[in-house]
This record gives C-alpha cells, sequence and structure tokens, in this order.
C-alpha cells in the first residue's frame, strides 16, 4: 500500500510531522517542569497515543467513557474523564475503578458533588474527583473565587470522595491571533486555576493536582508556577483554526483528506471533488476569523500548499475547490479529473470524528493503517 | 429497553413520524405519475430503506459505492451511484455489476465519458451511465442547452456504453423559505431536465430515464410532466432546515438527539448537556436563513418543544442550551442535572453521520436499535 493506491475520500496523517508537534509539546512541557496529559479525543487512536506516551506524557485525558474503556483495555490506566459527570454514568466509571483504572471524574457543582458522595457511599467507592474551574468563562467550571468552589470541596470531602485537584481548559484561547493575547489568556488560566487550588488548601482540603490546559495557551504560556499538569488535544495534528490562531504552520498539520477531482465547472471556476463534508466535517471553524478557509485549503497529493486554492463549498459527497479572488478559467486544465489532491482541515477532532481509521503516512512513504473509534 | 434506560448521548427516530414522512413522500409521488428512488444517504439505515421499499419506492439512490455495496447485499439491486464516477473507482463498480447488481453511474464530462468506455470497452462491460444535468448552478452537471452534453451522449453511445437516463438535483431549493420560489425551482428542475432529455433524444440517443429530486421539490412541484421517476432523501427524518424551507413542522423530524443536563451556568441562564457537535455535528445549516436554530431545537424527552430553548454553543461533547433573547435565570431549577432532553438537528443527514446506531422508538414506547454505517 503506497499514496498512490489509497482510495478517495480517506484521512491521512503525516507521520513525520505528528512526530514532530508531539516533540515540541513534550519538550517544552518538560522545560516548563509540568507534566503533560494529552487530549486523546483529537484522534481517538491507539497509535497517535502510544507516539505520545513514547514521547514521555503521563497518562490520557478523555471526553467519552468510551475513550476510558478503550484506552484502558490497551493498557493505559492513568485516565481523567474532562466532562462534568452525568450522575447516570457512574455505574459505568465505578465499573472501571473496580477493573483497576485509575480513572477520574469532575464535577462543578453540589448537586453533582451530592451525586458522586450518594453514589459512592452506596458502592463504598472513593472515587477520585477533581474540581473544575472557569477560568475565562467559555463553558463548564466554578469561578476561582466563587463560593460554591468550598461548597463542592466540602461535600466531596465531608462525604468520604477524594479531592484530587482542580481542572480548568481556556477555550477562549481559540479565539485570538496574537501571542500578547494568548500569553494574557494563558497566565489568566494558570493563575486561575492555582488560586482555586489555594482556596481549597486554605479551607483544609486536600487538592494535589493543578491541571490546565489548551493547545494555544500550552504553547505560549510564559511559566507555569502552581501548575502540575498541562492538557492539549490537537496539537498533534493542529489544523487551520490553530494556524490562525498563530501556533502552527501550514506544513505542520499533519492531518489531511486525500481527494480525487471528478468534475469541473469550467465558467465558475470550480473543480469537483469526491470529498465533501462527510469527509471533511462540517467544521467551519475559520469562518469569521483572520482568514477563512472555507472548508479546507488545498494542497498538491504530495502535500504542497496551493496558495489561494480552497474548498469553497461542500454537500455530502462533493467538495467543490475553487481559487479565492479571481476564479480560474483554466481550473479543468490546472486540476484535471483524476487529479488527486491533500486537503488541510479547519478542525483536526471534527475531520477525525468523521474517518474509521487514518492512513498513516511514514517519511520513507509507506503506508499503515491506524484504526480510529467514535461513539459512546 | 426504554426511552428512559437509553444511555446518553443517542440518536433517536420517532418511528411513527418517520412512518407519516415515508408515507407522505410515497403518496406524493404515487398521485404525480411517477417512480420513487428514495436517498439513502440520509440514514444509511436498513430497518429505513425497507420501510421506504415497503411503501412502494423503486430502487435507491447512492452517495458512495460502500452504500451501494451494502444495500445490495441486503437484496436490492437497482442503485444509481448519483456522484460522478471517478475513473478509479470504476472496478468497484465493476465488480458491483458482475455480482448482479444494477448499478446505473454517473458522468458529466467527455473526459469522465471516455474513461468509462475505455474501462468498459476493456472490461467487456456495458456500463449504464446517466448523464448529469445541471438545472441551477448549485453544484455539478451539464446545463440543458450545453453543447456538451450531445458530445458526452455521442461518447458513451458511440463507445457502447448504455445511456440510461438524464439526472438533476435542484440543490438551490434548499435556500429558499417560500412556495412562490419553490414551486419555481421544482419547475426548473423538471423543465431543464426534460428539455435535456428531448435534445438527446432528438440527436438519435436514447434516454428513458428522467430523474429529478430534492425533498423541496418533490414536495412542491406541480406536475412533473416528462420526468420518470424522482429521488429525495431528507423527507424521511425531517429537520430544522426542512423546517426553514417550509415544507415541515417540527413536530414531523423523526430523528433526534437524547442527552442529559450535566451543570449550569446560571448567570448566564446555561444549561450544560453531554451532548456536543460530536453528537449533533457541526452542521449550522440554518445560520443566516429564516431562523437561527443554532445547534438545534431543545425539547422535553417525550418530544414536547420548548419554545425558544435552544442549542446555542457546542464543543466536541459539551453541549450549551439558553434561551434566546432574556436569559433564563432559573434555568438551573427549570433544567436541573439529570434532566433528559431531545435535541432537534438542523441537518438529519449531518446529525445521523456522527452516529453508528440509531435507537427506534415505536409508537408502544418500545426501543429497537438499528445499525447505519459510515464510511467510504
Amino acid at each position: 500500500m503506497n499514496l498512490a493506491s489509497l482510495p478517495t475520500p480517506a484521512a491521512l496523517i503525516d507521520v513525520a510531522r505528528m512526530q514532530r508537534n508531539i516533540t515540541r509539546m513534550q519538550q517544552r512541557m518538560d522545560a516548563l517542569g509540568v507534566r503533560f496529559r494529552p487530549h486523546v479525543k483529537t484522534t481517538k487512536c491507539n497509535e497517535v497515543v502510544q507516539a505520545q506516551l513514547q514521547a514521555g506524557a503521563s497518562g490520557i485525558t478523555v471526553s467519552t467513557l468510551k475513550e476510558a474503556e478503550q484506552f484502558f483495555a490497551a493498557g493505559i490506566s492513568d485516565i481523567v474523564y474532562a466532562v462534568g459527570m452525568a450522575p447516570t454514568k457512574l455505574g459505568q466509571a465505578l465499573a472501571l475503578r473496580r477493573q483497576g483504572c485509575n480513572l477520574k471524574i469532575v464535577a462543578d457543582s453540589v448537586v453533582c458533588a451530592e451525586a458522586i458522595v450518594a453514589f459512592g457511599q452506596a458502592q463504598e467507592e472513593c472515587f477520585d474527583v477533581w474540581i473544575e474551574i472557569d477560568v475565562d468563562g467559555h463553558r463548564s467550571g466554578i469561578a476561582p473565587e466563587d463560593a460554591t468552589l468550598l461548597a463542592v470541596g466540602n461535600v466531596l470531602h465531608a462525604g468520604g470522595m477524594r479531592i484530587g485537584g482542580v481542572i480548568a481548559h481556556a477555550g477562549s484561547s481559540y479565539d485570538y491571533d496574537n501571542d500578547e493575547a494568548l500569553i494574557a489568556v494563558a497566565e489568566q488560566e494558570r493563575a486561575g486555576c492555582v488560586r482555586a487550588a489555594e482556596r481549597l488548601r486554605e479551607a483544609g482540603l486536600p487538592c494535589d493536582v493543578v491541571s490546565i490546559g489548551s493547545t494555544p495557551t500550552a504553547l505560549r504560556a510564559e511559566h507555569l508556577r502552581g501548575v502540575t499538569e498541562v492538557r492539549a488535544g490537537v496539537y498533534a495534528m493542529f489544523d487551520l483554526v490553530m494556524h490562525n490562531v498563530g501556533v502552527n504552520t501550514m506544513y505542520e498539520i499533519a492531518l489531511s483528506v486525500l481527494t480525487t477531482v471528478i468534475g469541473h465547472q469550467p465558467e465558475k471556476g470550480w473543480a469537483i471533488v469526491d470529498a465533501g463534508w462527510m469527509a471533511m466535517s462540517r467544521d467551519r471553524g475559520t469562518q469569521g476569523r483572520k482568514h477563512d478557509f472555507g472548508y479546507g485549503q488545498v494542497c498538491t497529493e504530495e502535500g504542497q500548499v496551493l496558495e489561494g486554492y480552497l474548498m469553497s463549498g461542500a454537500n455530502q459527497e462533493h467538495g467543490i475547490l475553487s481559487r479565492q479572488g479571481t476564479p480560474d478559467a483554466q481550473i479543468a486544465e490546472h486540476l484535471p479529473i483524476g487529479t488527486r489532491l491533500r486537503i488541510l482541515p479547519n478542525h483536526a477532532c471534527a475531520t477525525g470524528a468523521q474517518h474509521q481509521h487514518y492512513h498513516a503516512i511514514a517519511a520513507d512513504g509507506s503506508v499503515a493503517t491506524w484504526p480510529r473509534f467514535n461513539g459512546w
């Protein structure tokens, strides 16, 4: 199997780029003196995760309990499930812990903490619970100075659960596109989460772990004093959203979608390809940002960026490629039927999720099939 | 298994609604005197497709050769692959035909027609080729009056292939929201495709089938003179995009995503749920339309629409629910942690593709698991 023989559409991983991305992040975390816990939701792929662990990562972060189950079955035990615990999922979490998985769960409300305590006591299980901190108003979590923080801590502690630490994610960092703003939001993430840990400790509650992270803040933080570990996911692949944020070049994006030209509308300057949103995802994360890449950046089959050519439209199994600005009246000659191209994605997590396996292209041109999974 | 015991997130099909949608379309096609060939890309689910055939459909439309393979294995032989044929996929199409599948393929250029002829002659296979017609400038196809139409027809015919017919899809119909415009685009689709067939016949070329269709035009066409068959897919489920177009009420939408409330940000009026874009898809098809539903319309677990409550934001496994206009300061009381809700999707094809199976809820409350597939 080689690149030229792959059927299209197909999700490709450039293994050399992936390895460089993984090494870059791990070296940075080592230099900053923190543990690194990759978020595996980006790829849900054991080969990628093994490369992350090989590089020095400590444990993993998951977005579903299915990820926890799959990666525990693959031999990984130190897992944090970084989504607020639904009380109805406690049985599934318990089953993992009873099998020996060192699973950590997350809470950000008294109601949730009480449900964990009630279930834990009934099952005689001391859950390891991390309290979610809201550092930027992005989504979930308790603000560092909010009274709820100690209330949740007290419920867990008095109820016999283990408060393992605090956990924050500066999701708003995706909205910035200059280093000054990224450095500021990284510091806000660090300071807010450290402050929450201090408040818990001042109240006599345990709080060993201070866990923060997002790809942009991890790559731009000036220091991480008080932090014990960082989480990030998309950095292993990178994508056009992260390129807009300013943390990677186009030639560092390790994920792309291989496609074939199947037709043209020459008077419009369109080439039609066999990758639509089913292969790219519907993610339009660069819309309204520094540079709108449509559904993706067009590259040659070998990966050379075709400057100005984007997937400007997508239906389920059709993509429309066009040149920005002046339409390319000769597009049928430039990209004839049968031409194979790579499309760089807006969002590696969303594009990966449209596929059941990756085709991993090694530096020597050999191709391996790396399965991934989806679902819950 | 019943609704209350399903883990979340989960894709639900309301079977009674689905059956009514299927019956409505089939009765309309019967009244208009045309065959109906459902597009199975919406659900990729054998149980749904069997219900469509049971109601009177003749054959199916597919968007990938994998769909053709899967449904041929399930006993369906009359299949049109409605995406322009990539020359490299001809071997896969040949294999299906050699197994007895009555597969029709599509071409819209001389280059593609020549590739089909060359491959067909080399393999001694008379492919059944439908010529794609562009009726609205939406995507692929040859304009009805374009000289290319006869050129493609002549290449196929002289090369010993069978010209089975012409095929058009008025994809632009999704952009309208009033009946007058829909009736006009439906007539444009019909007239353009019929005209292309007439031109082929006038040139002495065969053209038995005149195949058109999209859910909006199928439901709004005033007559279908000269048309032999109609294709449509999303009508079986319907969705919020189609609701904006004006062809279904919210209570006719058969697909929804079941989710659980896992937290709140009360001062913002947010409830956080365990369905994010991984469960809903990234499709924002109602953005910029008559009514923007965000990532979906919130309903109770039983399916009652909660007027004004939308999934206003989505991360991978987190959805943010909020009330439009004035935030709901009591959202934590109205939708406490553990509350189960259904979310109606923007786009049934995209949301379905995020799941590996549907949970089909029958009128008596019983739940069946209906597998679907993805990939190529």
